[in-house]
C-alpha cells in the first residue's frame, strides 16, 4: 500500500489518491468514465438506500424511464436548449458489422433523427406525462428514477465530474403553483436530513441566482457544503420549473369543473457527487473517515494472535464478538488476512472504517476488547458484557464529524462589506463569504471574472436602503454567500 | 378502464394490454424504448431485492462499470465480435451546438474512436479485471452489477424485447476451470430458486447447443420456462466462458510459486425479461396474478360503505385491520378511491393483487373480512382475531401458482420419437418437445427451417447407440428439448 499525498500538501491529489487506494473507484477506459468497484459501491448503495426511503415515505414511487433522448425534446423548452447545447454523447447509427475480425459502423443505419444520451430526463418525463395527465385527478404525480446520466466531461475528476455518473432525479407534476413549490422545498429539506444526518455534512441551503440556475427552472435551491480546501461544493439541487415543461410538452389538466389549467413541474436530483463531498469533507491524512451510519463496515474486528497461541478458543472468542456486534446490527468484518497488525490498521484507517476492535491474547484473557475510534485515534477497552456501548460510540463519532465539520465551516465562514476585504481575503485562503448583493447578471460576472468567486446561493432578501452591494456599492438586493467551488 | 383481449383470441394482444391496463408499461418516445410505470418498477424491485440478497448471501459484491464501451473493446474476443456485430447504439459526437433555437450536432466533437453503448459488459469488465489481477491472492474475483444495456431492437415487445433494458450482469474470475464451472452451476441454481421460489415459475434448465451459446462462451446454460401459450422463454443465462476473456484482454495470474497461469471467467444474467415471463405465465383474461412474494401489494383492503354509515367507527375498523395486516408485514394498501365496488375490483384484478379484503358493514358489524383470492376467486371470511391465518393464505396462493404452472408444463411436454410426430405435434399445437438430437449444426438448423422449432436446451447425453436422431437417424448425442420460442 502506497503511502497517500497529504492533503496539506496537494488537495486534489490526496483526494485522488484516497480514492485510488481506499479501493473506491477507479479510471473507465473512455475518457471521462468511472468504475465504481465494490467498496465505493456498498458506501453509495447505504447513501442511495437512506435517501430512497425518505423519497418513497414522502410519497414518491420509483419509475424507470429511457435513456434514449430524440434530439428535438431538448429543443422544445427555451431555455433548456440553451443549457443543453453542450457536451452530450450523440448515437447516430444503430448497426455494427463485422469485416476481417474487426468492426465497422454500418452507414446505412444512420439515424433519421440523432438521439441523445440523457443528459437529465426532464423532456422525457414530460413527453410521458403528457400521456398520463388529463384530469386533477391525475395530480400530483411525484416521481422518482434512479439512473445513470451522461454530460460530456474532458477533465475527469472520480466522483466529482465524470462523464456518466448514477443519480436520482425526482419530477413532480402539480395543480397549482403553491404546491410545486411546497413540493421543492420539501426535498431540500430531505436532502438537508440526508446530508447532515446521514453524510454528516453541514449544508448551507438558498436560491441560485439568475447566472447559476438550472436551465429550465424559474427558481433553483441549492444544497451548498464546505470541503477541507474551504472550497464550496455543490452537492444536491431542487428546482420549481413553474410551468416550462409542462408549456413545452402541452400538458393541461382538467379541474372538477371542466376547465383547463396549466400543470407546474419540480425536480431535484442528488449523484454520485455526494461520494466525493464526504471524502473531502471528513478525510485527512490517512484517509477516508466514513460516517457510521452509511458505513459499508462500521466495526473491522482485527484479530493479532501471531503465534497461533490456544487457537481454537482465540478464534471462538474472535467469533462470538462478532456474533454480538452482528447482533446489535452492526456491520462487521473480521481481516483474518496474512498481513501484520499494523499494515491492517493503516488499510482500515485508509479506509474509513469508524471503529477499530482489536483483539490480541490480552484482550482474549481479559473478555474484552479493544476499541480504536478513527475520528480521534482514541482508544479503550470495553468488557465483553459491556459491549453494547458500541452503538453509543458509533452515534458518537457520527455526531463528532458533523460538529467538526460545522466547526469548520462556521470557522471558514466570514462575513464581509467591503469589495477590497473580499479580494484580501480571498487571495490569503478559500473562505465561504457572506456579503450583499446588487442582484445584476453584471455584478456577478464582474466579481466572478476578477475573483474566481462564484454565488454559490441567496440566503437572504433586502428590503433596507442602507445595505449596498460590495461591489457596484448600488442598494443590495439579497445577501448571498461567495465562495471559490468545484 | 378498458376490457382486455381474451387470452384465447390474441395472446399477444392480450399481454399488451395486460401490461398497458395494469399501468406496468408504456412505450417510450425512441422506438424500442419502455417507460416502467410505479407499479411494474415496484414488481421489478421486488425481484431484484429478492435475487440481489442470494447474490451478495454467496460472496458476489455489487460494482458499478461503465455505460460505454470502446468498439475495440468488442472486437477483441473473436466470437465476441461475431455476436456482437448487429444492432448496437453506436456514439460518434460528443457536442451539440444551439443554432436559432434548435440544437445541431457539433462536427467538430466527431469522436475519434466510436462507443458502443454497453450491450452486455464483459469486454469492459475484464479490461479492469487486467489492472486489478496479478496474483492468486486477487482470485476469486466476484462482481455483479445492476444495469441497463441496449441493443437495437426493430419489433419492440414490451418486457420482452426492447432496446434498453435493464438487468444483472454477474462477472467473476477464478484461478481454475473447476471452480468456474462450479460458479456458473451456483449460479444456475439461484437462478432456479429465484424463478421457481418467488416467481413461481416452474423451469427447465440444461446446457445450449453451439448454435445458441452466448458469443464467447464454451457453454451457456439457460433457464427455459413454459408461457400460457405453451412457447418457451429463454428467462435466464449463466455461461462458462473458459480463458476466452481472459486471454483476449491478457489477464494471468502468478501462483504461490511464482508460476503464471490463465484466468477462467463466467458471466450470467437476467433481465426486466422476467417480468414478461411472470405475466405469461400466470396471467387470464382477467388480467395479471402476482405471486405473493414479490407482489407490491399482496392484500387490498376494498371499504364498501357507500351510505357512509356509523362513518366514523367504520373507518376506525378499515384502519385497524389494515394496521393488522402491515403488522404481518403483510404489504398491504386501502382502496379509498370514489369509485364502484365493482370497478375497483376488476382494477385490482388486472393488477394481480394476490388478495381482496372486502369490509362492508356486515363485516364491521361482524368483526370479520371478505378475503377473495385471486388465483381461484374463492372467497370466505375471516374473523379479524383469526387474521393470522392470511399469511398463510399467501403461501397458499403462491404454492398453488408454482403448481398450476407446473402441471401445466408437464401437460404440454411430450417425449417424441419420430420426426414424423414430431411436425404433426407442432402443426396442432405449441409444445415441449423432448427429442433425441445428433449434436450437429446442420441437423438443429435443418429443423428449425422446416419447424420454427429450436433446441432450448440440452437435458441429457447419450452415450447409447440404440437412441437415434429423430431428424437424420445418426446416433444421438444427446437428448434436448425443442419448442417455438419467444
Amino acid at each position: 500500500m502506497a503511502k497517500i499525498t497529504k492533503q496539506s500538501e496537494n488537495f486534489s491529489k490526496w483526494y485522488t489518491d484516497v480514492i485510488l487506494d481506499a479501493d473506491l473507484a477507479d479510471y473507465g477506459p473512455v475518457k471521462g468514465t468511472m468504475v465504481v468497484k465494490p467498496y465505493g459501491f456498498s458506501l453509495w448503495t447505504n447513501i442511495r438506500d437512506s435517501l430512497n426511503k425518505m423519497i418513497e415515505d414522502s410519497g414518491h414511487d420509483n419509475a424507470y424511464f429511457p435513456l434514449f433522448i430524440p434530439k428535438s425534446f431538448l429543443e422544445k423548452e427555451a431555455k433548456h436548449v440553451e443549457g443543453f447545447a453542450k457536451e452530450c454523447a450523440v448515437v447516430t447509427h444503430s448497426k455494427l458489422f463485422s469485416e476481417e475480425g474487426s468492426l465497422k459502423v454500418d452507414p446505412e443505419s444512420k439515424l433519421e433523427e440523432e438521439i441523445i444520451v440523457r443528459p437529465t430526463s426532464e423532456t422525457i418525463i414530460w413527453h410521458m406525462f403528457k400521456k398520463w395527465i388529463t384530469s386533477y385527478r391525475d395530480l400530483p404525480l411525484k416521481v422518482n428514477q434512479w439512473a445513470n446520466v451522461v454530460r460530456w466531461e474532458m477533465r475527469t475528476r472520480l466522483f466529482l465530474r465524470t462523464s456518466e455518473f448514477l443519480w436520482q432525479e425526482g419530477h413532480t407534476a402539480h395543480a397549482t403553483k403553491e404546491e410545486a413549490m411546497e413540493e421543492t422545498l420539501e426535498i431540500v429539506e430531505i436532502y438537508r436530513t440526508l446530508f447532515e444526518d446521514y453524510l454528516a455534512i453541514p449544508t448551507i441551503i438558498g436560491r441560485k441566482s439568475n447566472l447559476e440556475r438550472f436551465a429550465g427552472a424559474d427558481e433553483t435551491f441549492s444544497i451548498e457544503t464546505m470541503m477541507r480546501d474551504k472550497k464550496a461544493l455543490q452537492a444536491g439541487t431542487s428546482h420549481y420549473l413553474g410551468t416550462n415543461f409542462g408549456s413545452a410538452f402541452d400538458v393541461k389538466f382538467q379541474s372538477k369543473d371542466n376547465k383547463e389549467h396549466p400543470v407546474y413541474a419540480t425536480s431535484w436530483g442528488v449523484s454520485t457527487r455526494m461520494v466525493g463531498a464526504l471524502i473531502m469533507v471528513h478525510g485527512d491524512d490517512k484517509g477516508l473517515k466514513i460516517p457510521p451510519k452509511i458505513a459499508p463496515i462500521q466495526a473491522v474486528i482485527i484479530p493479532i494472535n501471531p503465534k497461533k497461541e490456544k487457537s481454537e478458543e482465540f478464534s471462538n472468542f474472535v467469533t462470538n464478538v462478532e456474533g454480538k456486534l452482528s447482533h446489535l446490527n452492526i456491520r462487521t468484518h473480521i481481516d483474518n488476512l496474512d498481513e501484520s497488525p499494523g499494515f491492517k490498521f493503516n488499510k482500515w484507517e485508509l479506509k474509513g472504517v469508524p471503529i477499530r476492535v482489536e483483539i490480541g491474547l490480552k484482550e482474549f484473557e481479559n473478555m474484552e476488547v479493544t476499541i480504536c475510534r478513527r475520528d480521534n485515534s482514541e482508544k479503550h477497552q470495553v468488557q465483553i458484557d459491556k459491549i453494547e456501548e458500541i452503538p453509543i460510540i458509533l452515534q458518537n463519532i457520527q455526531d463528532g464529524l458533523f460538529n467538526d465539520a460545522k466547526t469548520f465551516m462556521d470557522d471558514n465562514t466570514c462575513t464581509i462589506n467591503s469589495f477590497t476585504d473580499f479580494t484580501e481575503t480571498l487571495s490569503n485562503d478559500n473562505q465561504f463569504i457572506k456579503a450583499y448583493w446588487d442582484g445584476s447578471d453584471e455584478t456577478e460576472l464582474k466579481i466572478k471574472e476578477e475573483t474566481k468567486a462564484t454565488i454559490r446561493c441567496i440566503v437572504d432578501d433586502v428590503n433596507d436602503d442602507t445595505k449596498k452591494c460590495i461591489y457596484s456599492n448600488k442598494p443590495a438586493k439579497h445577501l448571498v454567500v461567495f465562495a471559490k467551488a468545484y
